[in-house]
Protein backbone atom coordinates (compact mmCIF):
# COMPACT_ATOMS: atom_id res chain seq x y z
CA UNK A 1 0.00 0.00 0.00
CA UNK A 2 1.63 2.65 -1.14
CA UNK A 3 0.71 7.08 -0.86
CA UNK A 4 0.02 6.64 -4.64
CA UNK A 5 -2.92 4.86 -4.22
CA UNK A 6 -6.35 4.81 -3.56
CA UNK A 7 -9.88 3.33 -3.29
CA UNK A 8 -13.31 4.45 -4.02
CA UNK A 9 -16.25 4.03 -1.90
CA UNK A 10 -19.75 4.94 -3.88
CA UNK A 11 -22.55 5.29 -1.53
CA UNK A 12 -24.93 5.08 -4.12
CA UNK A 13 -28.60 3.08 -3.72
CA UNK A 14 -29.54 5.13 -7.17
CA UNK A 15 -26.76 3.49 -8.86
CA UNK A 16 -27.43 -0.13 -7.52
CA UNK A 17 -31.28 0.27 -8.34
CA UNK A 18 -30.48 1.64 -11.61
CA UNK A 19 -31.95 4.90 -11.19
CA UNK A 20 -28.98 6.16 -12.24
CA UNK A 21 -25.25 5.64 -13.85
CA UNK A 22 -22.19 6.10 -11.75
CA UNK A 23 -19.75 8.77 -12.97
CA UNK A 24 -17.37 9.30 -10.52
CA UNK A 25 -15.84 6.48 -10.55
CA UNK A 26 -14.57 6.11 -14.54
CA UNK A 27 -13.88 10.04 -14.04
CA UNK A 28 -12.02 9.46 -10.74
CA UNK A 29 -10.17 6.65 -12.40
CA UNK A 30 -9.04 9.02 -15.29
CA UNK A 31 -8.15 11.51 -13.20
CA UNK A 32 -6.32 9.31 -10.79
CA UNK A 33 -4.35 7.22 -13.58
CA UNK A 34 -2.81 11.15 -15.28
CA UNK A 35 -1.64 12.07 -12.03
CA UNK A 36 0.38 8.18 -11.67
CA UNK A 37 -2.33 7.05 -8.21
CA UNK A 38 -2.76 3.56 -8.66
CA UNK A 39 -7.21 3.32 -7.83
CA UNK A 40 -7.10 -0.29 -6.70
CA UNK A 41 -10.77 -0.87 -5.89
CA UNK A 42 -14.13 0.93 -6.88
CA UNK A 43 -17.00 0.04 -4.46
CA UNK A 44 -20.90 0.70 -4.73
CA UNK A 45 -23.08 0.05 -1.36
CA UNK A 46 -26.62 1.23 -0.54
CA UNK A 47 -26.95 4.53 1.69
CA UNK A 48 -26.88 2.33 5.04
CA UNK A 49 -24.62 3.28 7.65
CA UNK A 50 -23.28 -0.22 8.45
CA UNK A 51 -22.69 -0.51 4.76
CA UNK A 52 -21.08 2.66 4.62
CA UNK A 53 -18.86 2.15 7.73
CA UNK A 54 -17.97 -1.57 7.04
CA UNK A 55 -16.65 -0.65 3.04
CA UNK A 56 -15.21 2.37 4.72
CA UNK A 57 -13.02 0.49 7.34
CA UNK A 58 -12.17 -2.10 4.74
CA UNK A 59 -11.01 -0.11 1.58
CA UNK A 60 -9.24 2.57 3.26
CA UNK A 61 -6.64 -0.19 4.71
CA UNK A 62 -5.80 -1.04 1.40
CA UNK A 63 -5.21 2.26 -0.67
CA UNK A 64 -2.96 5.60 0.85
CA UNK A 65 -6.20 7.22 0.50
CA UNK A 66 -9.92 6.38 -0.03
CA UNK A 67 -12.91 8.61 -1.81
CA UNK A 68 -16.37 8.43 -0.63
CA UNK A 69 -18.85 9.31 -3.00
CA UNK A 70 -22.23 10.63 -2.16
CA UNK A 71 -24.61 10.61 1.44
CA UNK A 72 -23.24 14.18 2.24
CA UNK A 73 -26.33 15.84 2.09
CA UNK A 74 -28.95 16.69 4.25
CA UNK A 75 -31.52 14.21 4.02
CA UNK A 76 -32.20 10.78 6.05
CA UNK A 77 -30.51 8.65 3.43
CA UNK A 78 -27.02 11.01 3.74
CA UNK A 79 -25.70 8.64 6.21
CA UNK A 80 -22.02 8.53 4.81
CA UNK A 81 -20.23 11.25 7.74
CA UNK A 82 -21.54 9.05 10.46
CA UNK A 83 -20.61 6.20 8.55
CA UNK A 84 -16.71 7.11 8.40
CA UNK A 85 -16.86 8.30 11.91
CA UNK A 86 -17.78 4.74 12.78
CA UNK A 87 -15.29 2.85 10.67
CA UNK A 88 -12.51 5.53 12.02
CA UNK A 89 -13.89 4.87 15.56
CA UNK A 90 -14.29 8.86 16.45
CA UNK A 91 -17.49 10.78 17.22
CA UNK A 92 -19.80 13.10 14.99
CA UNK A 93 -19.43 16.85 16.10
CA UNK A 94 -20.55 20.00 14.60
CA UNK A 95 -17.76 21.49 13.05
CA UNK A 96 -17.53 25.44 13.30
CA UNK A 97 -15.99 26.42 9.86
CA UNK A 98 -18.04 24.21 8.11
CA UNK A 99 -20.84 25.50 9.45
CA UNK A 100 -20.18 29.38 8.71
CA UNK A 101 -19.10 27.90 5.44
CA UNK A 102 -23.12 26.68 5.14
CA UNK A 103 -24.40 29.77 6.28
CA UNK A 104 -22.24 31.69 3.89
CA UNK A 105 -23.08 29.96 0.92
CA UNK A 106 -26.49 29.85 2.35
CA UNK A 107 -26.78 33.63 2.57
CA UNK A 108 -25.16 34.28 -1.15
CA UNK A 109 -28.00 32.22 -2.60
CA UNK A 110 -30.72 32.88 -0.28
CA UNK A 111 -30.30 36.11 0.85
CA UNK A 112 -32.27 37.44 3.66
CA UNK A 113 -33.71 33.60 4.48
CA UNK A 114 -33.11 31.67 7.20
CA UNK A 115 -31.03 28.38 7.43
CA UNK A 116 -32.89 25.56 7.71
CA UNK A 117 -31.94 23.70 10.11
CA UNK A 118 -31.99 20.03 8.60
CA UNK A 119 -28.71 22.00 6.06
CA UNK A 120 -26.67 22.19 9.35
CA UNK A 121 -26.85 18.02 9.35
CA UNK A 122 -23.70 18.53 6.67
CA UNK A 123 -21.25 20.08 8.86
CA UNK A 124 -21.87 16.97 11.50
CA UNK A 125 -18.63 15.11 10.62
CA UNK A 126 -16.10 12.55 12.12
CA UNK A 127 -14.43 14.53 14.84
CA UNK A 128 -10.97 15.79 13.99
CA UNK A 129 -11.84 16.16 9.71
CA UNK A 130 -9.94 19.16 8.38
CA UNK A 131 -11.33 21.01 5.67
CA UNK A 132 -8.79 21.50 2.71
CA UNK A 133 -8.93 22.50 -1.11
CA UNK A 134 -11.31 25.79 -1.71
CA UNK A 135 -11.89 27.36 1.12
CA UNK A 136 -15.27 28.95 -0.08
CA UNK A 137 -15.91 25.03 -1.03
CA UNK A 138 -14.29 23.00 0.95
CA UNK A 139 -13.23 18.93 1.13
CA UNK A 140 -13.48 17.28 4.07
CA UNK A 141 -10.50 14.89 4.97
CA UNK A 142 -10.46 12.70 7.95
CA UNK A 143 -7.61 10.81 8.82
CA UNK A 144 -6.66 9.07 5.04
CA UNK A 145 -10.17 9.45 3.73
CA UNK A 146 -11.54 12.21 1.49
CA UNK A 147 -15.78 12.47 1.75
CA UNK A 148 -17.03 14.03 -1.60
CA UNK A 149 -20.13 15.13 -2.76
CA UNK A 150 -22.16 12.81 -5.58
CA UNK A 151 -23.56 15.12 -7.50
CA UNK A 152 -20.80 14.89 -10.48
CA UNK A 153 -20.05 18.86 -11.06
CA UNK A 154 -19.32 19.29 -7.62
CA UNK A 155 -17.14 15.67 -7.00
CA UNK A 156 -14.96 16.80 -9.77
CA UNK A 157 -14.39 20.33 -8.40
CA UNK A 158 -13.45 19.14 -5.17
CA UNK A 159 -11.20 16.22 -6.35
CA UNK A 160 -9.77 18.82 -9.09
CA UNK A 161 -8.46 20.73 -6.06
CA UNK A 162 -6.82 18.57 -3.98
CA UNK A 163 -5.67 16.10 -6.53
CA UNK A 164 -2.29 17.50 -5.97
CA UNK A 165 -1.17 16.18 -2.39
CA UNK A 166 -1.95 12.49 -4.14
CA UNK A 167 0.31 12.90 -6.90
CA UNK A 168 2.88 10.50 -7.67
CA UNK A 169 5.22 9.68 -10.47
CA UNK A 170 2.89 8.80 -13.63
CA UNK A 171 2.45 5.78 -15.48
CA UNK A 172 3.26 5.00 -18.69
CA UNK A 173 1.63 2.32 -21.05
CA UNK A 174 2.48 1.12 -24.31
CA UNK A 175 -0.38 -1.11 -26.48
CA UNK A 176 0.47 -3.42 -28.81
CA UNK A 177 -1.90 -4.37 -31.29
CA UNK A 178 -2.22 -8.14 -32.65
CA UNK A 179 -3.54 -9.72 -35.27
CA UNK A 180 -3.96 -13.18 -33.83
CA UNK A 181 -6.03 -15.04 -31.62
CA UNK A 182 -5.62 -14.33 -27.72
CA UNK A 183 -5.25 -18.09 -27.37
CA UNK A 184 -2.28 -18.57 -30.26
CA UNK A 185 -0.72 -16.07 -28.14
CA UNK A 186 -1.23 -16.65 -24.10
CA UNK A 187 2.11 -19.13 -23.82
CA UNK A 188 4.25 -16.27 -25.14
CA UNK A 189 2.33 -13.26 -22.67
CA UNK A 190 2.62 -15.75 -19.49
CA UNK A 191 6.44 -16.42 -19.79
CA UNK A 192 6.58 -12.55 -20.33
CA UNK A 193 4.53 -11.49 -17.27
CA UNK A 194 5.99 -13.89 -14.93
CA UNK A 195 9.89 -12.44 -16.45
CA UNK A 196 8.51 -8.72 -15.55
CA UNK A 197 6.51 -9.01 -12.83
CA UNK A 198 7.27 -5.43 -12.01
CA UNK A 199 5.37 -4.31 -15.15
CA UNK A 200 1.29 -4.29 -15.55
CA UNK A 201 0.21 -6.87 -18.97
CA UNK A 202 -3.26 -6.78 -20.10
CA UNK A 203 -4.52 -8.80 -22.77
CA UNK A 204 -8.00 -8.13 -23.98
CA UNK A 205 -9.66 -9.66 -26.79
CA UNK A 206 -11.87 -7.35 -29.39
CA UNK A 207 -14.92 -8.86 -31.01
CA UNK A 208 -16.05 -5.51 -32.65
CA UNK A 209 -14.52 -6.33 -36.33
CA UNK A 210 -11.82 -3.78 -36.00
CA UNK A 211 -7.92 -4.45 -37.49
CA UNK A 212 -6.82 -6.46 -34.72
CA UNK A 213 -8.27 -9.67 -32.79
CA UNK A 214 -5.89 -8.72 -28.79
CA UNK A 215 -4.90 -5.51 -27.40
CA UNK A 216 -2.17 -6.01 -25.01
CA UNK A 217 -0.98 -3.35 -22.55
CA UNK A 218 1.95 -2.87 -21.21
CA UNK A 219 2.15 -0.05 -18.29
CA UNK A 220 4.04 0.84 -15.53
CA UNK A 221 4.88 4.06 -13.63
CA UNK A 222 8.98 3.03 -14.54
CA UNK A 223 9.80 4.08 -18.76
CA UNK A 224 12.44 1.89 -18.96
CA UNK A 225 10.71 -1.25 -17.95
CA UNK A 226 7.69 -0.62 -20.13
CA UNK A 227 10.43 -0.28 -23.14
CA UNK A 228 12.17 -3.68 -22.13
CA UNK A 229 9.17 -5.51 -21.58
CA UNK A 230 7.72 -4.75 -25.11
CA UNK A 231 11.26 -5.99 -26.26
CA UNK A 232 10.81 -9.05 -24.73
CA UNK A 233 7.05 -9.34 -26.16
CA UNK A 234 8.39 -8.87 -29.77
CA UNK A 235 10.97 -11.58 -29.59
CA UNK A 236 8.01 -13.91 -27.67
CA UNK A 237 5.30 -13.09 -29.93
CA UNK A 238 4.95 -15.05 -33.22
CA UNK A 239 6.60 -13.05 -36.22
CA UNK A 240 3.68 -10.95 -37.77
CA UNK A 241 2.03 -11.23 -34.78
CA UNK A 242 2.14 -7.05 -33.93
CA UNK A 243 0.00 -4.88 -36.21
CA UNK A 244 0.73 -1.88 -34.72
CA UNK A 245 2.07 -0.43 -31.04
CA UNK A 246 1.37 2.54 -29.16
CA UNK A 247 4.34 4.04 -27.93
CA UNK A 248 5.01 4.52 -24.08
CA UNK B 1 -30.41 -11.86 2.34
CA UNK B 2 -33.09 -13.09 0.03
CA UNK B 3 -32.70 -15.31 -2.57
CA UNK B 4 -34.03 -12.63 -4.69
CA UNK B 5 -30.55 -10.26 -4.11
CA UNK B 6 -27.12 -10.28 -5.88
CA UNK B 7 -24.04 -8.73 -6.17
CA UNK B 8 -21.40 -8.40 -8.75
CA UNK B 9 -17.49 -9.22 -8.54
CA UNK B 10 -15.77 -7.02 -11.80
CA UNK B 11 -12.64 -8.54 -11.63
CA UNK B 12 -11.13 -5.33 -13.75
CA UNK B 13 -7.40 -3.90 -13.61
CA UNK B 14 -8.84 -2.30 -17.02
CA UNK B 15 -11.56 -0.39 -15.54
CA UNK B 16 -9.36 0.99 -12.55
CA UNK B 17 -6.76 1.94 -14.45
CA UNK B 18 -9.22 3.77 -16.66
CA UNK B 19 -8.30 1.98 -20.04
CA UNK B 20 -12.31 0.81 -20.86
CA UNK B 21 -15.31 1.76 -18.88
CA UNK B 22 -17.09 -0.91 -17.13
CA UNK B 23 -20.57 -1.19 -19.01
CA UNK B 24 -21.54 -4.76 -17.50
CA UNK B 25 -22.52 -2.99 -14.00
CA UNK B 26 -24.89 -0.61 -15.03
CA UNK B 27 -26.47 -2.75 -17.63
CA UNK B 28 -26.97 -5.84 -14.91
CA UNK B 29 -28.27 -3.37 -12.66
CA UNK B 30 -31.06 -2.41 -14.85
CA UNK B 31 -31.68 -6.12 -15.72
CA UNK B 32 -31.70 -7.29 -12.38
CA UNK B 33 -34.11 -4.42 -11.29
CA UNK B 34 -36.69 -5.01 -13.88
CA UNK B 35 -36.64 -8.35 -12.75
CA UNK B 36 -37.53 -8.02 -9.32
CA UNK B 37 -33.62 -8.62 -7.62
CA UNK B 38 -32.36 -6.33 -5.28
CA UNK B 39 -28.16 -5.76 -6.30
CA UNK B 40 -26.84 -4.80 -3.29
CA UNK B 41 -22.72 -4.11 -4.42
CA UNK B 42 -20.84 -3.49 -6.85
CA UNK B 43 -17.01 -4.74 -6.47
CA UNK B 44 -14.55 -3.71 -9.00
CA UNK B 45 -10.68 -5.12 -8.21
CA UNK B 46 -7.59 -5.97 -9.89
CA UNK B 47 -6.68 -9.19 -12.17
CA UNK B 48 -5.35 -10.71 -8.84
CA UNK B 49 -5.44 -13.75 -7.82
CA UNK B 50 -5.85 -12.92 -3.68
CA UNK B 51 -8.25 -10.23 -4.62
CA UNK B 52 -10.71 -12.65 -6.40
CA UNK B 53 -10.96 -14.67 -3.45
CA UNK B 54 -11.33 -12.18 -0.79
CA UNK B 55 -13.91 -10.16 -2.43
CA UNK B 56 -15.81 -13.24 -3.98
CA UNK B 57 -15.79 -14.82 -0.50
CA UNK B 58 -16.94 -11.82 1.24
CA UNK B 59 -19.66 -10.44 -1.33
CA UNK B 60 -21.21 -13.85 -1.67
CA UNK B 61 -22.37 -14.03 1.56
CA UNK B 62 -24.46 -10.69 1.47
CA UNK B 63 -26.25 -11.94 -1.38
CA UNK B 64 -28.30 -14.58 -2.67
CA UNK B 65 -26.26 -14.87 -5.77
CA UNK B 66 -22.82 -13.79 -6.63
CA UNK B 67 -22.06 -12.63 -10.34
CA UNK B 68 -18.16 -12.43 -11.79
CA UNK B 69 -17.76 -10.39 -14.63
CA UNK B 70 -14.10 -11.07 -16.15
CA UNK B 71 -11.03 -13.12 -16.00
CA UNK B 72 -12.14 -16.61 -17.62
CA UNK B 73 -10.34 -16.08 -20.51
CA UNK B 74 -6.36 -18.04 -21.27
CA UNK B 75 -4.08 -15.62 -20.58
CA UNK B 76 -1.89 -15.31 -17.45
CA UNK B 77 -4.28 -12.30 -16.17
CA UNK B 78 -7.57 -14.51 -16.00
CA UNK B 79 -7.59 -15.70 -12.30
CA UNK B 80 -11.30 -15.56 -11.73
CA UNK B 81 -11.70 -19.28 -11.92
CA UNK B 82 -8.93 -19.90 -9.44
CA UNK B 83 -10.08 -17.04 -7.40
CA UNK B 84 -13.94 -18.19 -6.85
CA UNK B 85 -12.30 -22.03 -6.47
CA UNK B 86 -9.72 -20.62 -3.78
CA UNK B 87 -12.71 -18.70 -1.98
CA UNK B 88 -15.19 -21.60 -1.85
CA UNK B 89 -12.33 -24.18 -0.68
CA UNK B 90 -12.62 -26.27 -3.89
CA UNK B 91 -9.69 -27.60 -6.27
CA UNK B 92 -9.28 -26.26 -9.78
CA UNK B 93 -10.26 -29.33 -11.70
CA UNK B 94 -10.90 -29.75 -15.71
CA UNK B 95 -14.34 -29.66 -16.73
CA UNK B 96 -14.52 -32.32 -19.22
CA UNK B 97 -18.08 -31.11 -20.73
CA UNK B 98 -16.29 -27.77 -20.57
CA UNK B 99 -13.52 -28.74 -22.63
CA UNK B 100 -15.76 -30.40 -25.27
CA UNK B 101 -17.65 -27.14 -25.44
CA UNK B 102 -14.47 -25.36 -25.89
CA UNK B 103 -13.01 -27.97 -28.75
CA UNK B 104 -16.61 -27.76 -30.58
CA UNK B 105 -16.67 -23.93 -30.68
CA UNK B 106 -13.25 -24.20 -31.69
CA UNK B 107 -14.21 -26.62 -34.71
CA UNK B 108 -16.89 -24.92 -35.77
CA UNK B 109 -14.62 -21.17 -35.93
CA UNK B 110 -11.55 -22.61 -37.15
CA UNK B 111 -11.72 -25.41 -38.81
CA UNK B 112 -8.81 -28.21 -39.31
CA UNK B 113 -6.72 -25.86 -37.05
CA UNK B 114 -5.41 -27.58 -33.89
CA UNK B 115 -6.62 -26.00 -30.86
CA UNK B 116 -3.88 -24.42 -28.72
CA UNK B 117 -3.50 -26.01 -24.94
CA UNK B 118 -4.15 -22.42 -23.55
CA UNK B 119 -7.78 -22.35 -25.06
CA UNK B 120 -8.38 -25.19 -22.65
CA UNK B 121 -7.59 -22.89 -19.12
CA UNK B 122 -11.12 -22.07 -19.59
CA UNK B 123 -12.24 -25.67 -18.74
CA UNK B 124 -10.70 -25.30 -15.54
CA UNK B 125 -12.88 -24.38 -13.20
CA UNK B 126 -14.02 -24.98 -9.36
CA UNK B 127 -14.63 -28.47 -8.19
CA UNK B 128 -18.67 -28.93 -8.46
CA UNK B 129 -19.08 -26.24 -11.43
CA UNK B 130 -22.47 -26.62 -13.00
CA UNK B 131 -23.16 -25.75 -17.15
CA UNK B 132 -26.59 -23.54 -17.13
CA UNK B 133 -28.06 -22.08 -19.69
CA UNK B 134 -27.30 -22.71 -23.33
CA UNK B 135 -25.29 -25.81 -23.39
CA UNK B 136 -23.36 -24.52 -26.74
CA UNK B 137 -22.19 -21.36 -25.10
CA UNK B 138 -23.35 -22.20 -21.49
CA UNK B 139 -22.74 -20.44 -17.99
CA UNK B 140 -20.36 -21.59 -14.99
CA UNK B 141 -22.36 -21.62 -11.81
CA UNK B 142 -20.27 -22.91 -8.06
CA UNK B 143 -23.26 -23.14 -5.61
CA UNK B 144 -24.01 -19.01 -5.96
CA UNK B 145 -21.41 -18.14 -8.43
CA UNK B 146 -22.17 -17.24 -11.41
CA UNK B 147 -18.95 -16.48 -13.42
CA UNK B 148 -19.18 -14.58 -16.72
CA UNK B 149 -17.44 -13.51 -19.54
CA UNK B 150 -16.32 -9.44 -19.12
CA UNK B 151 -16.84 -8.79 -22.86
CA UNK B 152 -19.89 -7.21 -22.61
CA UNK B 153 -21.88 -8.58 -25.53
CA UNK B 154 -21.03 -12.32 -24.32
CA UNK B 155 -21.63 -11.18 -20.45
CA UNK B 156 -25.30 -10.03 -21.64
CA UNK B 157 -25.83 -12.80 -23.65
CA UNK B 158 -25.28 -15.75 -20.45
CA UNK B 159 -27.26 -13.60 -17.92
CA UNK B 160 -30.09 -13.09 -20.22
CA UNK B 161 -29.90 -17.31 -20.39
CA UNK B 162 -30.11 -17.76 -16.92
CA UNK B 163 -31.72 -14.54 -14.90
CA UNK B 164 -35.07 -16.59 -14.77
CA UNK B 165 -33.33 -18.68 -12.22
CA UNK B 166 -33.24 -15.39 -10.16
CA UNK B 167 -36.55 -13.30 -11.10
CA UNK B 168 -38.74 -12.31 -8.09
CA UNK B 169 -41.24 -9.87 -7.09
CA UNK B 170 -40.68 -6.54 -9.53
CA UNK B 171 -40.10 -3.23 -7.84
CA UNK B 172 -42.66 -0.53 -7.88
CA UNK B 173 -40.92 2.74 -8.05
CA UNK B 174 -43.30 6.53 -7.59
CA UNK B 175 -40.86 9.43 -8.43
CA UNK B 176 -42.21 12.90 -6.58
CA UNK B 177 -40.81 16.05 -8.70
CA UNK B 178 -39.83 18.84 -6.26
CA UNK B 179 -40.15 22.61 -6.94
CA UNK B 180 -38.53 23.35 -3.15
CA UNK B 181 -34.95 22.76 -2.40
CA UNK B 182 -34.00 19.75 -0.10
CA UNK B 183 -33.37 21.15 2.88
CA UNK B 184 -36.75 22.74 2.96
CA UNK B 185 -38.23 19.23 2.72
CA UNK B 186 -35.13 16.97 4.96
CA UNK B 187 -37.35 17.07 8.11
CA UNK B 188 -40.44 16.04 6.34
CA UNK B 189 -38.76 13.15 4.54
CA UNK B 190 -37.19 12.23 7.30
CA UNK B 191 -40.54 11.70 9.47
CA UNK B 192 -42.05 10.01 6.37
CA UNK B 193 -38.98 7.18 5.97
CA UNK B 194 -38.89 6.67 9.47
CA UNK B 195 -42.77 5.71 9.41
CA UNK B 196 -42.13 3.93 6.44
CA UNK B 197 -39.20 1.25 7.30
CA UNK B 198 -40.27 -0.84 4.46
CA UNK B 199 -40.42 1.24 1.40
CA UNK B 200 -37.13 2.98 0.22
CA UNK B 201 -37.17 7.06 -0.16
CA UNK B 202 -34.29 8.43 -1.94
CA UNK B 203 -33.60 12.06 -2.09
CA UNK B 204 -31.56 13.08 -5.10
CA UNK B 205 -31.37 17.33 -5.68
CA UNK B 206 -31.16 18.59 -9.23
CA UNK B 207 -28.92 20.85 -10.54
CA UNK B 208 -29.45 20.70 -13.78
CA UNK B 209 -31.39 23.99 -14.82
CA UNK B 210 -34.48 21.54 -15.11
CA UNK B 211 -38.11 22.32 -13.94
CA UNK B 212 -37.43 20.74 -9.97
CA UNK B 213 -34.92 20.75 -7.11
CA UNK B 214 -35.35 17.50 -6.19
CA UNK B 215 -36.58 14.22 -7.57
CA UNK B 216 -38.15 11.81 -4.21
CA UNK B 217 -38.00 7.94 -5.04
CA UNK B 218 -40.47 5.37 -3.60
CA UNK B 219 -39.68 1.81 -3.92
CA UNK B 220 -40.51 -1.47 -2.79
CA UNK B 221 -42.21 -4.33 -4.11
CA UNK B 222 -45.24 -4.01 -2.22
CA UNK B 223 -47.57 -1.96 -4.62
CA UNK B 224 -49.75 -0.67 -1.49
CA UNK B 225 -46.71 0.01 0.34
CA UNK B 226 -45.75 2.65 -2.20
CA UNK B 227 -49.01 4.05 -2.55
CA UNK B 228 -49.36 4.65 1.31
CA UNK B 229 -45.85 6.43 1.45
CA UNK B 230 -46.35 8.68 -1.56
CA UNK B 231 -49.94 9.55 0.39
CA UNK B 232 -47.68 10.51 3.98
CA UNK B 233 -45.28 11.83 1.64
CA UNK B 234 -48.20 14.73 -0.10
CA UNK B 235 -49.54 15.40 3.47
CA UNK B 236 -46.03 15.91 4.89
CA UNK B 237 -44.49 18.16 1.93
CA UNK B 238 -44.83 21.98 2.58
CA UNK B 239 -48.24 22.60 -0.12
CA UNK B 240 -47.46 22.69 -3.26
CA UNK B 241 -44.11 21.06 -3.59
CA UNK B 242 -44.59 18.28 -5.84
CA UNK B 243 -45.06 19.76 -9.15
CA UNK B 244 -46.05 15.97 -10.43
CA UNK B 245 -45.92 12.60 -9.92
CA UNK B 246 -44.57 9.47 -11.46
CA UNK B 247 -47.21 6.67 -10.57
CA UNK B 248 -45.49 3.34 -9.63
Amino acid sequence: MGAHTAALVVIGSEVLSAKVEDENGPWLARTLRARGVALRSITVIPDELEAVAEAVDRERRRAGWLFTSGGVGPTHDDLTLAGVARALGRPVVRHRTLEAVIRAIHGRHHPGEPLPEMALRMADVPEGTELIGDPGYPTLLCENVIMLPGVPRFFRYQVERVVELLSGTPFRLAILYLGVREELVAAALDAVARAHPQVEIGSYPQFDGGDHLVRVTVEARDLGAVRTTVAALRSALPPGAILREDEP
